[in-house]
């Protein structure tokens, strides 16, 4: 059994100034993520804005990630818009090395479930590299769960699961009925609320796109629930609620996490879809709030940040916000636990 | 501080052969509950049809149940349709004892937030006792987590919520932003499925209607998270979700749960909504699958009553299946613990 | 063949400053209503929050509508609790005399086709009374398509269809498949937008709320389709837009309506159900752009109206706002055709 | 003013054996949909599967449409992954002679109305060729009505919308708060059911799948009703009712039109996306049920051909049904009027 474990960063696509993907940056990135003690990576994935990328940047990403894992294990996002272009993103991420690669259910047309597990069973009968099958509902047809048990225990190359549907209920039903039966088969969580819960039901561990942003604070639910120290699990879990509500609701995901991203010191560069001006005000307001939230938890360096967070962002000086050290402030929040 | 805490059983409103309120019989059913040790009764929820009842109907249900709750504290439905005999209600089950009436979202029409909002405002001024905001999202109006914020801050009346929404997000949301806040308030499931990490996250209990039929599993859920034994808290939840994904997805709820308490020996009645003819014939197969779901987990008992609720089946003979002693092999899932 | 056709009047409750129904207002509304030449009247449905009223409340509005319709044919909300209940209330409609009883599907639960399916039939079976099946999804289980097929060729009582689920293909569908086949099937629209579209496609009529408040209009449409005379009959119906935007829209139906009524000269009373304070303040500027809508047609009278609204809410003073004569503004539009 | 009118067709893409675009059948396609005098095309939409394909696809699609479009106007599908993209592809039409694009809202992930606005404005300013916006709220982001009429008032390059939200209302609401104020906004129905009423409303024309299968009946429907002959209309709207349903509610749109396509005399090859086998046998009844439905509206070679098909069906020899003539049928039921 070689069941994938952990927890594993979906990256922001950092731009530059001409909307190109920053490669420096998004290098910088991941080699920070390295550093705090993340699993592994999942680029190409909804906070990788797959969608808004072409094909040939989609590789880009996934190659510089995999240059950059430092040997950490890849889950790569390979949801093409038809199976010989999935198959053909599978190669190049298993020439790549990556671990396995990850596949939504299709998107824009609303499908049988009946061709849905079809569309897996073609994939993972020619797929050079594993498969995660991804369901996120609020974006992409749903994949039953008696269509996902039974490409589980019919297909070798299906070795887990991503669920971001936030119905844990669902995530019960799956370890309950698939993973009983194929205990190596993986369950990962994607909603970040659920983290602490899903894990402690016997979940495997899950792809958050706060992990981009606190990581310290992922790890810390994680390892905690890994050590058995459920306490610290919860109390860390309940912490990142406030941050992650104003991430997940701002405008346009994943502009939120890129907000965060620049908060935590990198050069994200703009939205690739645009924003309205009352939306950059908007944005301006929640990423002073961003410092707040964990000011009101208590900590005295993030109330000082929030202060001036706060005036900067009265006297319309929204520039300044990004000088605020939210790396210090979540060293504190680590240092409480 | 006085939180209500525990398992409150919304019970099954059983009829005579001439479709009136069977009360012999639900006497004997609060009776069996109460000496299999619940916290608390809850009459006039969704599993009691309270829509169905007439007023005076549901005057008689919560009379019967507050005369054999042997000093069991009853969290009472009183849904009516406008404030005035909502308070009325509240009048009468203040008036028989009960501990707290539970009140749904208005139905039927869309209703904004604000008005919402309140509605339970003005019950809470003059209710002469204290309420429970009961959150059903799937047959009435949500109440947000705002709202809900709102008035538990400013309404001592309102002493807690019951969630029914499946959705576990919400209910960490509102331990956190709520019980955090106001720590006597009492924040209960609605959701079978999510019993055991609703009390991990810190929850107080829940309303389930699978405690009518197997108060044991639901108890030992309950009772287990209490006494730290969340191991055993665990695999009593994951036993109970094939029994209520049978129950819950049968035609027509509460028929499902209607069959589970012929099970176990209650004389229900027939159901006061009709089903087709193609739909009794299935509820003949759940009632036989209800069996062999337990009989699947591997208990001897529990197969042979499953061989004989097929053979009944395949035979078209489907009164016998009411022989079936359920009772016997719950005794042996509690036993497995 | 004796097809329901025509406009049938979905009446507004009015109450009292003590919250009971005001009989007096409800018959100078019929009284009124008939005097415009509608077909007939329809109470106890949505627009008549038959939800709100007590079982006796029900029986009180549609005797009063019937001591006063003058012959005009009643079609009366049915939509009891329980079949008993429903057959209770039809027996009680027909000894008054009403045409027929209209019943939705079952509110509150879920339930299957099959058993939406059974219910109407059970009905049927015992009627005393002709049925109209009143297909309204945003509040009530939906009527499926084939349900509505089988019932329509099944059973004699179920002599039409009232359809507010805003679904034009849907009425088409209806058209198509049901009125095909059983010439006689009254196929009325419930949603303002589609009257004269769903009389262009071969429709009977409709019960529709705007036509207590601006019956002129709604007859005009009607009327106009009737001679032939599309032309007429377009243009008024693209006139009532804003105006039942404005209505349809404001906080909790059917407070947009009861605002209407005001405007037109009758005592309606408070709402039923609470409308929070900042709501009572919007419901003040609505008030005031109902003349407005008017005004923007270009209307001279109007103009002077809305001026006179909007002054009066610029001083807060909304009390004057009850004094618009609306009635004037009306009859003008009707003149402009 | 030169506004948008008429039918654009929106055509099958027809695969090779190898599941490459088979450009000979395409032509074939197009120039026998202009023998029929349609009046114009309308490439990569939902029809054309334009998400399946990649890029270079798109651009072939496009490219070989105008060779043999005949001096039709053409609506290119341009819903890109990004602006930039979208920009690209608008440069590329607008060198073909295409006579505008359309463009959906955005897909997969949910946006604010805000970003959406900005989205179409920032391409608005760009584009070098007229903008139709695109509304399918089941597989894209919805487009409001508020901010289709604020792109429609300020932005020149936006000339008309495409609507397949089936929600007759709003079409109605298009009309009213847009085409009124700028005459020559085109206002096109994309949903067959629709077509009679929208045009009798006063819309424009309409962007219609069933279009590419029998644009005898489509035609029939516009030129009947252009003609003020609405009787004529009304009734090939009816009679396309039954054949529409197939098409659509066949298993993963677009194959139910693709089946249309072949029985029509063109070879389409297999569909892009897999079909289950249950699902390949499921359209194989389909197919024969295409005939059978023109059938039951009474032609004799209909039922003729209805009669093969189920017999064909019953021995289980689906190949035979591509024989089916179904041209023959169209004929006459083209001649009934």
């Amino acid at each position: 059994m070689n069941t994938l474990k952990g927890i594993f960063v979906p990256n922001i696509v950092p731009y530059t100034q001409e909307g190109r993907i920053n490669e420096d940056e998004l290098r910088r990135i991941i080699q920070w993520l390295g550093q705090k003690g993340v699993t592994g990576f999942y680029p190409n994935g909804s906070m990788g804005e797959f969608i808004r990328l072409s094909y040939e940047e989609r590789k880009q990403v996934v190659r510089i990630v995999s240059e950059e894992a430092g040997g950490r294990p890849i889950l790569a996002g390979a949801a093409e818009p038809n199976v010989d272009l999935v198959l053909e993103m599978c190669a190049y991420c298993a020439d790549l090395g990556c671990r396995a690669v990850s596949i939504t259910g299709p998107y824009y047309y609303k499908l049988t479930q009946e061709s849905i597990e079809q569309y897996f069973r073609d994939i993972a009968a020619q797929s050079p590299i594993d498969i995660v099958v991804y369901n996120i509902p609020a974006f992409a047809n749903e994949i039953s769960v008696p269509v996902l048990k039974r490409l589980a225990l019919d297909c070798p190359r299906i070795i887990g699961t991503k669920d971001t549907s936030r119905d844990m209920p669902r995530y019960q039903q799956v370890l309950h009925e698939i993973k009983s039966q194929r205990p190596d088969f993986s369950v990962l969580i994607g909603w970040e609320e659920l983290l602490c819960p899903a894990l402690f039901m016997g979940g495997d561990g899950g792809t958050l796109s706060s992990a981009g942003v606190v990581p310290e604070v992922i790890m810390k639910i994680y390892d905690s629930a890994r050590a058995g120290d459920w306490a610290a699990s919860k109390q860390a879990q309940f912490k990142l609620l406030d941050l992650f509500s104003l991430m997940v609701n701002a405008p346009n995901f994943p502009e939120g996490f890129r907000l965060g991203y620049q908060l935590r010191g990198f050069e994200t560069g703009r939205a690739r879809f645009p924003l309205a001006p009352v939306e950059v005000e908007r944005m301006g307001e929640i990423r002073g709030r961003m410092a707040c939230v964990l000011a009101e938890c208590g900590f005295p360096e993030a109330a000082a940040a929030c202060r001036a967070a706060t005036a900067t962002a009265a006297t319309g000086d929204q520039d300044n916000l990004s000088r605020i050290d939210i790396e210090s402030i979540v060293r504190d929040v680590m240092r409480s636990f």
